[in-house]
């Protein structure tokens, strides 16, 4: 028999409700085959909060650990720990990388109280790319039946039709359907697209970008043997006529996709990231600073995030 | 008693399954207090196809009739309809400013080969608009509870960000919060408002004019009286805890709030036009070329679009 895979979690950022989370997952599922990767006393203050018996560290939950640089204050931001978040992902992928573990559950980071900490940082799924050396990673979204996977992430809206070229879509399309084949066992995965303009650019009036871009990838991943449906309006694409029998979407905006897959699955969403040598996955949303210590915080996304990468992992 | 008012249908685009999608929403709905405006030929003819005993014109059911330049052939388009198409709909708009009808119903058009006519269109809303003066008009879906407007509509997604202003973001406001009062009769309608970014900008790290345009509208907006959430980053604006006690959300451009209403709503979604001067709605689907005599095509959205048409025109 397989051995349990041994998953590192990162609980992020420490005044969000990452810590919190992470103690009611564990106390659902158990911390069997899991490490933290997190300053031992973030955590078990994090545990005395929510009335946890969980200790970390020495005979406890196993913890790698990385220290705080301030003390944490539930609800407010503090650019001191901007360091600290960066490093737990920087350990837990090392870790990965070594094989020390077999997959990584990252709970939410705050991007801009590490870019006011002078690091940059554009998120997690990119920080991933940089240290493992992947060509192209994609972030894909899944609830239930529904995954989205999307050609841009985080970018503002105007700097979305200059990244979307022929060659991107391509490298997507590719990384979607491999790993939807080789982590998720789905022989030949059916792909559908959106395109980029309102209706799909609609034969040329709203946008040329589907004429002159999209439709010749679409194209040469159909000439590859690609099940590929599309460019389709977003506004057809989900549809549930059109979901049928689709395995992912591809979406080429962050806003053009997730909105829907968090409107459908919000709560037991998971995101995942395609294209690494390691497997990842994360909570849907983000650090809920006005949630933060009140243990009103959701753990659902975080318990799928855990089952989900036991799965890929192959636990 | 008031009596029940007279709406004027238009079927759109004679190629598509606007004709017999009309013919099946009568035969379910009866004519009474409707009147159709389009070629009876075509009407007689797409009744014949769905198998109804339905007539069109003299004697039959009521119809202004505007002759085709070319008989229909059904899922082929054909330019020289393009006028044609665009004469139903000045007819109508004409026939309730005079008040001979009380409302407008619009079955779907294809704007490509109205534009491949030579004639200058971007969609059912902007016409409506101009040839009824309305200074600001305003493209609401709405499905079951769920309502959706948007601040801009036809632009391919490079021209969106410009046209993102203060004013822009003030009118359509003030426009969805006047009609929910007024056509909808929401006392006290709460809009919630999408940022144009991910993240609605993340803090100036995803782009500027959550910062720079749209709080500073929201903040006058508020001042206003308005009972306005946002910006909200699109994906957290569509959760359903998000959701609760919103009355709609104002999304910023077409693909950040269509999918998700079309995922949640298709098959009974209604666009309804705000800012106009009579009552107009339409169905949420296009021409459906593929489905168009085959019989196939689902008149459900039309049927919703009617008795959304009678509830706003005091039936």
């Amino acid at each position: 028999m397989a051995a349990t895979p041994r998953l590192a979690i990162t609980p992020g950022e420490p005044a969000g409700i990452g810590p919190e989370i992470v103690v009611r997952a564990l106390e659902e599922r158990g911390a069997d085959g899991l490490v933290v990767i997190a300053d031992p006393g973030l955590m078990n203050r994090a545990a005395k909060r929510a009335g946890s018996a969980l200790r970390f560290g020495s005979g406890g939950v196993a913890c790698e650990p990385v220290a705080l640089a301030a003390a944490e204050r539930p609800g407010t931001l503090d650019a001191r720990n901007g360091g600290y978040v960066v490093a737990t992902l920087e350990r837990a992928v090392d870790g990965c990388i070594s094989g020390a573990w077999s997959g990584l559950v990252t709970a939410p980071v705050h991007k801009g109280i590490i870019n006011d900490a002078g690091i940059p940082f554009t998120g997690h799924t990119e920080l991933l790319a940089e240290r493992t050396g992947a060509e192209q990673v994609v972030m894909m979204l899944a609830a239930g039946p529904l995954r989205v996977a999307l050609v841009t992430t985080h970018l503002s809206l105007a700097e979305v039709p200059a990244a979307i070229t022929r060659e991107r879509v391509e490298r997507v399309v590719l990384v979607v359907d491999r790993d939807l084949r080789t982590r998720f066992g789905i022989e030949r995965p059916r792909i559908s697209l959106c395109g980029l303009n309102p209706h799909a650019g609609e034969g040329g009036h709203l946008g040329r970008e589907e004429i002159e871009i999209i439709e010749p990838a679409c194209d040469a991943l159909r000439n590859r043997g690609i099940d590929l449906v599309g460019p389709l309006p977003a506004d057809t694409a989900f549809t549930p006529r059109a979901l049928e029998g689709v395995d992912a979407v591809v979406a080429m905006y962050h806003d053009q996709g997730l909105p829907v897959l968090k409107h459908a699955g919000f709560g037991t969403a998971v995101n995942v990231t395609l294209g690494l040598p390691i497997v990842r996955t994360s909570v849907d949303h983000g650090t809920a600073l006005d949630l933060a210590g009140t243990g009103k915080a959701d753990h659902r996304s975080l318990l799928a995030a855990l089952d989900l990468a036991r799965t890929l992992a192959g636990g």
